[in-house]
């Protein structure tokens, strides 16, 4: 029997679709999943429901599944991120060769993914993390990878994760190197990030119109926007729940408004948190879906309130259009942002044009918006670099700003929209209110302040109490 | 000779001023710190400059330090958080006997004051993590001192912690004993998270304030409210920031607006991420910070839009400050809530009466709000199950609304107050817009979602792109 070209391990919902995918583009392959408890038919159960992919073998066992495949082996392992990955890891060592390569594909925390590539390149095993997205649909049809480690051995899985990947609109894979160690995985956590405040974004503005609008009015809006510069995946599926029936019924209209996490959100904020970048819109996202939980509150405080001051009377389309394109723009300014901060500290050489072109297509936030944006960083390296994007979100400004100020007379939350707002207003402030800050902090801590004017960034300290004007 | 009743390590600007409050209040004190670069002369130089100070013994040497002190020992290290403090510890614990008490004055993160409190428990040395509020002057006539560790060692130092500590208005000392292990650390970490909030506060509403006024009047309003329920220390040291002078010129004019930080407003935001509460508040407040930080591309930015459309109309003084005080009422309620939450994980049993009315002065956030908030929490869990607050909150939203409005048409970062505004819009909201994001998980990663109404609890996952409406 032939050896296999590649190996998956875990078959959940994302593995079996990146196995058949795999399978389907005519690739040799072994699949293994353990057969304990829930899972004992896991690997039965999926080979003879896809019988038709005869180049798939399955296995129970991992000693007879590793030594099913060809060396150097390609393993990928889709299993859940944490301390599972590590036992399993450690469960592959001692039957993996020499310049084996092993693929994380899950959602790994990057410094996770940076230690276990420190610790098996000492034992001469490739890792390589790989931030996969596209969902389901994604993992079966194409999804956008991220693939992080080393450059030499990414070349020896290219041909595969090249072949599965999607394709942007000039047939190249969605798929592309990222940078050493961790640096796959580190773009994918931020990718959920701005993920979080484009799905935030949209909740935003159905809170906002559904004051006044059909589901099917606001749904025909959110496809008319997606036939323009604006489009993307996410208001497209927006735009197809609005109208999802179930026995004559919306079914958005039945949804508990209570949002779910799985952490990468808040694992992006905590990150812009310690190194000092304000990712205003995703943390704004994170807390939206934390205040949706405490629903029972909410219920009992609505009571207590009776607020009624709504003046059901919303900006019209062109303004929300115009802010949303506003928010949006700030949204993958300050992604691109922390990824260029984090980039530097740890010394990773990321492309942030071929970056932004692998999540053209295949992943959550694949839009027209971030087309442009693979173009824009051909030559610039900065959003705001862009003469365009600063004419756009200049003449929108007034929009957006038109927008809060319904929110705030309907009593509507749009803490994400003016996330992107306060976040533009303080970038182009020439003096913020900091002054007073700093000198408070010298005031009680004698923290020390710089001045204004003075290149020689002395820092100075006042005994204010001994300071006070006499007119006092 | 006898022996010193207590250790102090560390003659840093906290250490210094904490010794000569406990030497001033008639303890016998031995007092410590290294000799080595900078600090070879600290020692003496603390002695020669506090000579009228018969008590105090000073040591450079670790061991005759130790050896000075009556048992069971008692030894306060006002040291740098971090690495330093484990450090320290291991150069002690071979001179320590069973029962010697070591307490940790420093801002250390609390979950490494669990861990050491675990540890030395373990070699019967009892340690307290004690959070101490109140800067330098604080330090030296009564900070708020906020202890954790076990309630048997805090009775051990209570007698000279409460003497040296600042006292309520009833004379009570702002000291008593937090709960369990780091709890001590923890409360001080969110007291600091609290604290940013309040100087944000401060900031924007001088930034929307200076627009039409001059320091002297912005002072006079501040110094004015704090002859009311508003009145706080904060609010107090602003206003005389406002008017401090040094060569004619005042001194907040000339204080570049570039805001430092020390991290504890960082780690507060980083916890409340991980734990599902909404702190937007002191988030927005270090997002602020950071946003300052980036002068060079405001100044830039700046150039590049040069804005005009401020309408230099600003709401009345009666508008400001019932929106300051809505706004600092939401902060006390978010900072309160993290404590609910961790204490209720932690299995910390702490009382928040007890701890506001340590509060109320000795630490910077001391305020009359903060002495109305221990009285609350004698009868109550929550700020939000309070009638007077909630008929303030509801009140004051036509105010902040108003607020939030103009500083909008002068384009003015109001991140902070939008917070508290936002917060409590959400929190007053029976039905968030929630439901299109746990729409949109199920579409693309099938997360499932629950329904409302449905008293079961399950998860429903949708097909969405086969219950699309024909119609489409």
């Amino acid at each position: 029997m032939n050896k296999s070209e590649f190996g998956v391990i875990g078959l959940g919902v994302m593995g079996k679709s990146l196995s058949l995918n795999i399978a389907e583009n005519g690739f040799n392959l072994s699949v293994y999943n353990r057969s304990e408890g829930d899972e004992a038919n896991v690997v039965s159960d999926f080979l003879s429901k896809n019988e038709s992919f005869q180049n798939i073998s399955g296995y129970t066992n991992i000693e007879a599944f590793i030594t099913s495949i060809e060396k150097p082996r390609k393993i990928l392992m889709m299993i859940k991120a944490g301390a599972v990955v590590d036992a399993v890891i450690n469960q592959l060592t001692p039957f993996l060769d020499t310049n084996d390569i092993l693929i994380d594909g899950g959602n790994s925390y990057f410094l996770d993914t940076k230690r276990r590539h420190e610790t098996l390149q000492k034992k001469d095993i490739h890792y390589i993390g790989c931030g996969i997205s596209g969902g389901e649909e994604g993992a079966r049809k194409g999804p956008s990878m991220m693939p992080g480690g080393n450059i030499d051995s990414y070349k020896l899985v290219a041909p595969i994760l090249e072949t599965i990947s999607a394709k942007d609109k000039n047939n190249k894979p969605c798929c592309c190197f990222i940078a050493n160690d961790g640096a796959g995985h580190f773009v994918k956590m931020i990718h959920n990030g701005i993920e979080y405040s484009e799905m935030q974004l949209l909740a935003e503005l159905y809170g906002m119109m559904s004051l006044t609008m059909t589901n099917e009015a606001i749904s025909e809006v959110f496809l008319n926007w997606n036939k323009t510069s604006l489009s993307s995946y996410l208001l497209e599926i927006t735009a197809e729940i609005l109208v999802a029936k179930e026995d004559d019924n919306y079914i958005i209209d039945t949804i508990l408004d209570k949002a779910g996490n799985k952490g990468t959100g808040s694992w992006s904020s905590k990150l812009a948190l310690e190194i000092g970048i304000p990712t205003t819109m995703m943390t704004s996202a994170v807390f939206a879906r934390y205040l949706s939980s405490f629903k029972e509150k909410r219920e009992f405080l609505s009571r207590r309130i009776s607020s009624e001051n709504s003046d059901q009377n919303i900006p019209n389309i062109t303004i929300l259009q115009h802010a949303y394109r506003f928010a949006r723009i700030i949204n993958h300014q300050q992604g691109f942002e922390i990824i260029t901060e984090v980039a530097k500290e740890n010394d990773w050489n990321i492309n942030l044009s071929e970056l932004s072109r692998i999540w053209t297509n295949g992943c959550i936030i694949r839009s027209e918006l971030m087309q442009q944006i693979s173009g824009l960083f051909k030559s610039k390296n900065d959003l705001f670099d862009d003469d365009f994007i600063l004419n756009t979100l200049k003449s929108s400004e007034t929009s957006i700003a038109e927008l809060l100020k319904s929110a705030i007379s309907n009593r509507v939350s749009l803490d994400t929209f003016w996330s992107a707002y306060n976040y533009w207003v303080s970038m182009t402030t020439r003096r913020l209110p900091a002054n007073i800050i700093q000198a408070q902090r010298d005031y009680f801590g004698a923290h020390t302040y710089q001045k204004i004017d003075d290149n020689s960034s002395q820092f100075y300290h006042t005994n204010w109490t001994k300071n006070i004007n006499s007119g006092l």
